[in-house]
């Protein structure tokens, strides 16, 4: 018995390094089995939504499905029981998105039609954002991550802007308008304007009379200049982020008192007055 | 009476403050509370908008609707009551809106339909610009404002050229296509310039001759490469004050060398090692 | 008669500051004068083109059409009088612009229908673009005129890319979505890319086939990716000019040999070593 | 015999030299020779595809496209026969392009329609693209090529970014709109995402429920914000080349006082006046 739980224990160690390790080879490799598997199934949620493709290869679909859901039965339980805190792993974001990709097919057993149900796998791609943080990509991610940082402040004054203006366009268009055309309500006209604002432009609403295309216009032309601010915020992240590696390197730090950052071409310490 | 005028006196100066005031707990209580109703109101009259919705709750709507009336007649006569010079108030742009969107729902007990310029209540939507004044964002805000106004010259111009370019294009267009197609009309075919030039591109109108397909052509291409011009401005502007921020502030020249710009925390001259 | 000649050269030069320039009272109200004489005939034009207007009006539009045609006509003799060289000012661009625009009235005397070539005279709009030249605004659009010229060479390259891609992507398109359905013919397959590119996207024709909708999705993603080289390119030349703007005022030019343009905290001239 | 063979050497050394130099006039000449007959060759295949035109002169359009066959393949031949590794230029990239440039008309010959693959002489446009490595290109093609090449990897991600984010909200968009209304499978909804995700939006798919249309706004909203991030990348990057050049380059440093980051063109040491 004794034996038996150590063993168990050697056991859930190596699925652990395999599961949720990425420094050894296995662990690597199970990191991109999953990663073909989660792409896989997703293929195959995609296929069975067209008609012709699902009514032709019904059958192999399904068992395509069977297969996967097995496999990620069988990985939430490994995940389960080879953590030290399962429950944080159950309650946790992927947690809960990885028991939403297995149940969906057990459901279908019992309930006919909750297999639609399975396109929640396609929220499992998010793991897909995991590959950024691989060191081969870290820095390069990471800098774009620093940037959007740093510009989140202002591009988020910039969507309450652009929101609160849409929702007065809107209202403003809907009375234009008048209510027999295209604009048959405020929260439709809203719409309108974002996708004006925003330069979509589908053409399932347009206007109709001269003076909402003339107002059309001008929200046209604010929507093109407004372009510019949030294009412009993260420009001028990214370029003082390039402008800081071209500034030239600074000497060494003060021999007296230690101060580091000194201009390029200071003789004397800023700090302390020692010469440098 | 004179107590009584006192008492008065005082009743103002408290609904002064809390109205007015930022700076009291029931001053900021009020803006808060005051923002929320707006909200509220803006999308009550969004939801009577929408037909099947009006149908079902016209009742609700109606009451909630007279409720925040209400609320908005007491917040008008108690700013009127509680300013000094409540003339100004009252001419003001804030104070008209205000007046506005209380006036509908009294007109529509005389005149059917008059609550339809309830509509005029979304303009006051224009107060929730305020909040961006608000400590919290004022930073970042004044930033995006400062570098707005330092392009508001470049960004003109790029207009101006924008719509004296519309209105040779359009007209040529009208020409080209001939007045049998969608392009009925001179305004009209301004109207399909704009909307072609800022890439909104609804397809209400699209050429349909060879000809006409060729000048849309190049007018695309045109507004591809004219979106650079506004981003551009505005990117700089960004850029330039991210520049002038990493840059230190400088400190007065040194008064042994009389060199100058010292880095911002510099306590010895860098060139002759004296205090600064 | 000589004295008689004598009072025409006194009428001409009068004219001819009144006419071409910009530094007198009249000469600058006459600029004024004639833009929105300018203004008013491209309005009047537009007009005549909105249905429903031009028969309710027809009458007033028709007078007030003669009464710019015969200022117009005035304006081109004293042009032609008043200048020194009359057939270079003829054949000059701006020259052939205003004749177009006084002819099409007297043509539609002998010809029906010959008014319809006054759409010609939206090309005088053209004249708009010397406001630009004005002091008031010609430091902003000089600076615009400077950073479009210096990132010509670049857009050009640019554009020759553009118009390269959209001939290959066109021709592959018109194979993949066949001749059957929306894309007739290699021309429309180019227009409708270019419309695809440039992220206008008006929906006339779009790809109905799933391998075309593919395509489709990849040349979206890369005109998306491909908007930011022009912008990229202006961004960076409006940069650099503010940039330029911003590194600190150099000292006096060297005393012994009058070189400018010394580093900031240069103590001896880097082309004589003369001490600064 | 021998003679014959050392004429025919010559004969392929100069024919070398035109086809493949660029150094002599006659190299030139030839390049430009071969880009205009490719052009022309679009063209053909261009008015071959618009049927009206076809019909009138299908005659016309047969001659000139044998003329410009037997044109490609005496100078497929001349290729092959005139350089020392003919194997490596067949199985090349261009080498492939050529053959399959010419091909398709002589297929015709035997099979009806094959000549709808000299559509595939488009892709021999792609040589149009050479042109930028003329000297009087060069240098701005290969700022533009740098900067695009430095930026590679950030747009890699957030082009990956991008697609994975399209699959999520296409997936979601299929739930919430329904499979009754215009999306009708999964790879369709995604289409759709990423037409409005890069702000083209045809139209031919567009969200009918509210719920689709307030997603469909918050997707819009992402997509202008998004836009942001590929401008920036290549701004930035622009901006630094543009940057580095306005810094001069620096010479070595002073053999006195041993000062770095003097100016290009000095003469004297500006920290000490030593000639450098």
């Amino acid at each position: 018995m004794e034996r038996m739980k150590s063993r168990f224990d050697t056991f859930r160690q190596k699925v652990n390094i395999i599961i949720y390790g990425t420094n050894t080879a296995y662990g690597r490799l199970f990191d991109l089995v999953l990663l073909g598997v989660i792409v896989v199934s997703v293929i195959i949620v995609m296929l069975e939504t067209v008609k012709g493709f699902d009514q032709k290869y019904h059958i192999e679909l399904l068992v395509l499905e069977w297969i996967i859901t097995i496999f990620f039965t069988i990985e939430y339980i490994l995940r389960i029981i080879s953590i030290k805190k399962p429950i944080r792993y159950i309650f946790s974001f992927y947690g809960i998105i990885d028991l939403l990709a297995t149940l969906p097919m057990y459901f279908s057993l019992f309930f006919a039609g909750a297999s639609v149900l399975s396109v929640l796998r396609a929220v499992r791609l998010l793991r897909l954002f995991k590959i950024l943080k691989h060191p081969k990509f870290s820095n390069q991610s990471s800098h774009l991550h620093q940037a959007l940082i740093a510009s989140k402040g202002k591009i988020l004054i910039f969507m309450y802007f652009m929101l609160v203006s849409s929702v007065i366009i809107g209202s403003l268009m809907y009375v234009v308008e008048g209510s027999q055309g295209a604009f048959t309500s405020i929260p439709v006209s809203i719409y309108w304007t974002i996708v004006t604002l925003t330069t979509v432009g589908y053409g399932d609403i347009s206007p109709a009379t001269p003076l909402g295309q003339s107002i059309a216009s001008i929200v046209m032309i604010m929507g093109y200049g407004i372009i510019a601010v949030p294009t412009g915020i993260v420009s001028a992240e990214f370029a003082s982020f390039n402008f800081k590696k071209s500034i030239p390197e600074r000497v060494n730090p003060c021999p007296n008192c230690g101060v580091d950052g000194h201009e390029f071409n200071a003789k004397y310490c800023n700090n302390c007055g020692e010469a440098l």
